[in-house]
This record gives C-alpha cells, sequence and structure tokens, in this order.
C-alpha cells in the first residue's frame, strides 16, 4: 500500500490533466463538422449577408419619399418594378419611386428602405399609396450585419454546434479545419474477465468495461480501439500496451483491484518508451487507486477494475482528458452541467477526500430532489438507476437532508 | 394572411407533436447501442453477478468462526486454501478454516464472509491469526445484488448511456432491441438559394437550412437525409417532396417566407398521399408560420426559410418530435436542460405569443448572468454567440432586469 503514499487531490489531477496536448489537426467536410473542434480562428473572408436584403414583403423605396405619410396624408409613389427572389433588380430607384420586394429580396440601387406591404395600396398598375412615413434603413439588414469580411467569426477550441455549422455555410466554408478525434485503446485485465458473448464459468464476470469505458468516450467525441481482455500475465499485457499505443492516443487500462495485480498496470507503463508517472492513487472514493501517467504525449490510465469505480472515475476525470486532447478549450471550465437541487437525506462521509455519490433526481412540482443511491461497492446497478454525482469536498464531512447541492449531470446524459 | 387565423399555442402543439409513434424497431450490437432507445422491457436471464464475491482483499471465512476476535484475543484459523481469479475453489471451507481470496474472487463453498486482509496476519503457512470479528455476509456481494433473474431492469423507451450498456454487457446482451433512427429528409426552398459550394451572385444566399437542421437532426439521433435546394416552382418541389417521403419518416421543407411562395409548402404537402393538416402558425416568435401536417403515419413540417427561425423553431419542437419518433419515454417530460440564471436586462414582448429570445451565460462567480442577444429578424450570428434561449410566455408582456430565469440549453450543447 506504500505506493498510496503521495495521493494526489482532484484539483492537483485537473491540473495535471489540463497539461495535456490535442492530438493533431485534420480537415473534415463541413456536413461531418458537427460536435468536432475548430483547430484554427476563422476569419469572415466576405460580408454576411453580403448584399442590402428585405427583411419584409414590400415596397423597396428611398426612406425620404415617405416621409410626412400618414392613412390621412399618404405619399404616392411610381411604381418603377420588381425584385424576384435571388436575382439583382437592374433598374436603380430614385426619389418618388417603389420597387416591389419580397422576404429576402435584395434592395435596388439607389433604395434605402423598405415599406411593409400592410402599409401599401395599389391604386392602379403604376401608382403605390404608401400610408406611413419609414425611416432610413428599416426593415433592411446590411451587409455584413451578421459578420463583416475579416471578423474573427469562431475561434479555435469551438466545439461546433449546429448554429455554428449554419454560419459555415453561409460563408462558404465546405472544408472545415479541426482537431483529430482523440483514439483511445481500451484494455480490460483479469484472470476472472471473459468477453461478453462468452457463457462465464463460476467466478468469472463478462467484460463490462469495454462498453461503459468505450462509450464514454464516444459520448465525449473520441473514437475508442478495443483491445480485447487481457489475463493477468505481466508480458502478455506489456505487449497488448505496447501494441496499443502504436495506433492509439491514449491507453486506458481497467483492473488490478486485488493487491496480487495491483501494481501490473504501473509496471507496464514504466516499460513503455518515455514514461512519466504523474499519479498513483488519488484521494478519492470511489476511484482511489487511479494512475495517470504519459508516454511521451499520449496519456496512459490506469482505471479500477470495478466497473462502477472506473465508470465514476472516467466520468469524473477522463471526459476532461477528452477535451484537452481534443483541443475544446471549454475542458478546462469543466465539462459537465450541473443541475441544483434539493437533498433528500444525509449522506456521510470522510474528511480528506473527495466522495462522489450517485444520485437520482426527482421533479416535485417546481422542486428537484437529489435521492442518494447507496449500496455496495462494486454493484453497477446504482448507476444505472442516477442521473448524476454529487461531489462531497474534501474539507467537510458530509452533506445534509435539505441542503442545496449542485448535481453534475453525466456528460451528454 | 387567413390561413395564420388559427394560431396553435406552443402547448398544442406540443400535444400535436405527442401524437407521433416511434418509426419502427431493429436490433443493434451491443457496441453501436449507445444514444439509442430500447425497444421492450428487458429482463435480466440471470442473476448479477451470479456467484458470491468478495469485494475485498482478504481471507474468506465462516463469520462465526471470527466471533469474539479483538486484537487483543484473536481468533486462529487453518488455512485451508487461496481462491484464484476467475475459478471456484473446488474445497469446501469448514468452520475454524481460512481461505485467501482477492478482491472480486469467488467464495469458496462454506464460507461466508470475507476478512479484509488488514485484520489478518499470517503465523505460519497453515496458520491465520484474525483480530477482528465479522458479521455473516460482511464484504462480500451476493448473487443478484445487481440485478435478480427475472427483473425488469431497463424499461422500453430509455435512452441508453454508458452505464446501461455495462448492465447489458453484465448480463450477456450482444443484440440489443432498440427503434430505428428516424429518417429526416431535409429540403431547402427558394429561387435565392445556392448550394454552399457555389458562389452566390447578387441577391442569391448559400443554403444554411441544410446545415443546421441536418446538424439538430443528428444531435438528437436522427439520419438526416439531404434532398437538396429547389427552387419555388410548385411541380418540381412536388416531385421532390414525393421522392423524399418514399425513403424517409419524416419531411422537413424550410423555406416559403414572402408572401409569394407562402402557401407553396402548404399547397405541396396537400398532394401527398393521406395528408392530415395540423397546425398552420404558432403563436410564437419566431417561428409563427410554422406548418406541421402528416402524411399517414410521417410528419411533415414546413419551416421559416430564415435559418435563425428554422433553427428556432427546430430546436423548441422538432427536438420532442424526433424523440417522439425514436420512441424515448423521456420525449413528453421535455428534452431540454434548463439551467437558472438571473437576466441582465428587460427584455420586453407581446402578450398573445410565446417569444424564445437568444441569451449568452456568463458566470461571475457563484452568479450566472442571462445575457439576451437581440438583433434584426434573420441573423444567425446571435444565434452562434448565444448558450440558449429564454422563454416569455404568452401572458406576460416581457421579462424583468435582475428576475430569476430558467434557460433552455440547446440541446447537446
Amino acid at each position: 500500500m506504500e505506493a498510496f503514499f503521495n495521493l494526489k487531490t482532484p484539483d492537483e489531477v485537473y491540473k495535471i490533466i489540463d497539461g495535456f496536448s490535442p492530438v493533431g489537426e485534420e480537415t473534415v467536410p463541413l456536413e461531418d463538422a458537427l460536435g468536432r473542434v475548430l483547430s484554427r480562428d476563422l476569419f469572415a473572408p466576405e460580408d454576411l449577408p453580403d448584399f442590402f436584403k428585405s427583411t419584409m414583403d414590400g415596397y423597396a423605396v428611398q426612406a425620404k419619399s415617405t416621409f410626412g405619410a400618414t392613412e390621412s396624408l399618404p405619399a404616392l409613389l411610381e411604381i418603377a418594378g420588381e425584385v424576384s427572389m435571388g436575382e439583382a433588380e437592374e433598374i436603380g430607384l430614385r426619389a418618388g419611386q417603389a420597387v416591389k420586394i419580397p422576404t429576402g429580396g435584395m434592395l435596388p440601387e439607389g433604395a434605402d428602405g423598405v415599406v411593409m406591404v400592410e402599409y401599401c395600396t395599389l391604386l392602379d398598375a403604376g401608382t403605390l399609396e404608401v400610408s406611413r412615413a419609414i425611416s432610413p434603413l428599416e426593415n433592411i439588414i446590411q451587409p455584413g450585419d451578421d459578420f463583416k469580411q475579416g471578423t474573427a467569426f469562431l475561434p479555435m477550441g469551438k466545439c461546433l454546434r449546429p448554429q455554428d455549422l449554419g454560419v459555415l455555410a453561409g460563408l462558404g466554408f465546405c472544408e472545415i479545419p479541426v482537431f483529430r478525434k482523440p483514439k483511445v485503446a481500451i484494455l480490460s485485465t483479469g484472470d476472472e474477465i471473459v468477453p461478453v458473448s462468452q457463457k462465464p464459468n463460476p467466478g468469472q464476470v463478462r467484460d463490462i468495461n469495454r462498453y461503459t469505458l468505450g462509450a464514454l468516450c464516444r459520448n465525449m467525441g473520441a473514437d475508442p480501439i478495443y483491445m480485447g481482455v487481457c489475463s493477468d500475465h505481466f508480458e502478455t499485457l506489456r505487449e497488448k500496451a505496447e501494441k496499443a499505443l502504436l495506433k492509439a492516443d491514449a491507453l486506458w487500462i481497467s483492473g488490478g483491484s486485488s493487491v496480487g495485480t495491483r501494481d501490473f498496470t504501473l509496471n507496464v507503463f514504466e516499460t513503455l518508451p518515455d514514461f512519466t508517472l504523474l499519479v498513483h492513487g488519488i484521494s478519492l472514493s470511489p476511484g482511489k487507486p487511479t494512475i495517470i501517467g504519459r508516454s511521451g504525449a499520449k496519456p496512459l490510465i490506469g482505471l479500477p477494475g470495478h466497473p462502477a469505480s472506473a465508470l465514476v472515475v472516467a466520468e469524473v476525470f477522463m471526459t476532461r482528458m477528452i477535451a484537452m486532447l481534443s483541443g475544446d478549450t471549454n475542458a478546462q471550465k469543466g465539462v459537465h452541467t450541473f443541475k441544483q437541487a434539493t437533498l433528500s437525506q444525509n449522506i456521510p462521509s470522510s474528511a480528506g477526500r473527495e466522495d462522489y455519490v450517485r444520485v437520482k433526481l426527482e421533479k416535485d412540482g417546481e422542486r428537484l430532489t437529489a435521492i442518494p443511491l447507496f449500496g455496495k461497492s462494486g454493484l453497477i446497478s446504482t448507476l444505472v438507476g442516477a442521473d448524476g454525482l454529487v461531489r462531497i469536498d474534501m474539507n467537510t464531512e458530509g452533506l445534509y437532508e435539505g441542503q442545496k447541492i449542485d448535481v453534475m449531470l453525466f456528460s451528454h446524459n
């Protein structure tokens, strides 16, 4: 147990995680860019929109031609043409004239505003009665109103949402520079683990971590690479780890919760090129025996073998690690959404370590209640019933019934 | 404008949306089941775990052999063997005996608890000193502690998360019955729209809705089918719509915001088989001219042409529509996460319609402030700067500076 002398606090672990860098750049077609992280600052190559555009159905005019117009004293304008959608009206508009224009239509040369159709009456094919004055620029969008040419409109490190793709489309970006998705090799160790397709013998269990950890990677935009199940045999594990690192940007090994295998993962990491140990144990429950190291720039993670503990550690720390490897600048602000709720009962905790307790959220009218789900360590059913986690600070000895708490929702819940 | 006589309220629209049904079932491999929605209730085919399992490194014993043991008066037990991970110990354990066991090891026949290694001292190869009494079942997980055979462990309509995949793996489910992903055909109309790869002429704009609406579909777990850009020509649009409906489960047409084309989309819908009009206009801003109908069981949606309006309507209503088509039982509780914030300034609004205003969230210490982003209708830059939407109820005339409001975060932000 002497290995755990130097437990790191969760805050120290976050700082270490924030030292990892994006794995590289690539270019993807616009339609595949959703959820990807920009690897460059992008600047508008042109104005958006790039012409004066009507926001209403009506008539394009010179605003001054309508000055003073009222219902009782309307202005009379000469109709000089009609704008078709998607076309530039050739004839310039002069004072005293009006040109019919649809919503989204391009303002004709010489016009500086649009009178809504509601305030217009056609007296004959050539004469329009306008019953309301407009000011210059009324009911039009000007060039650059969305983004002016040269503006930095989306920053490096931005994770792209539907509306961001919209602006990229509007400005004509077909290929988008993004950070590569991190490839995370996932390896489950333990003599008792069998693949899910295999019927376990007495004492054996199916490989759960492959699926929970792989799914968490996918949720965070990483690509899991499954390395299968490995027995607790040093040389076999070392070979698999070495092979994994050749094709992946990160390696996660889960397992080794028992005394006999506890240092296995670390010993294997130590054989990998340019290895540095960063974390050997976290003052955290569950998840104390977590290992974080690096082989060159690539993170090497040793996670607990218990599926529930492994998933909690991954949720709390590895989500941020993936965000860092993905170049997401929001990573350091935290990747989780929190929801305030009232605690339904006391939760005891030991000072000196951070506890993560699973809670279920129940809505009772406007009030949101967080119900802690206790259970023996090593069960996964409490995670299945939970909506999120409650952190109990290292410096407190628990939380109280009725206390307002912030519930960390599971990532991409 | 007489078409809008019968504006539906947003609540009426939600009720109509909730009338749509899942598009069908299929089976997917476990590793592809993340984010998919279960189409059946699932029952545990066996106990999980299915054997008595140690949660500690230590010695398996009969608890009664330790009764009364203390540091000053330890119990002496005979060592009868050792359990290896993943194997069933053959020899039964009798009173007065101890068998070494690792965390996760299978309890030998006859044992009913585990003494932690910390309370054990090996006197010689065959004798163990135990300095603490345990109660029966201490430090073990019993068969079925996670899920008992026959339990309904995941319900139909559940959207699968990493931990849910974990339990499916633990119970040996390799193929998962899920609802099909809805296929949504997306069609942009307007004589002024050109594909993103094309340089627009004066008065033309690039097709933004294809990307924003398609990305929103993907975010919600639907598969967009892009039908391209269509001019405002009735017969062309009708043919494209008919073709789209042959391969898709839903059809979204955006466009037609100007008087000349306003009823185009509806007229096209009316030619499709077994058409019913459900909504023709919503008392909503932006998004009033939205159309919802059905062709048989398939929803037909007419969205505004303005990219920003189309995306707001899609975010507010179509996310729920997709969740309904996906069979997600949480859909009717609402698909969005809300965050409480304090409003930075007044927002005026008209009574009689629901307004959705874009807001940016800023954190100032513990306090979250929502800053409204105003801008001309038809701009998309305000959506790019926003973190979510604030709903202004039909029965109020605005919100006030300093008011606590619930911000609807964009789906999968």
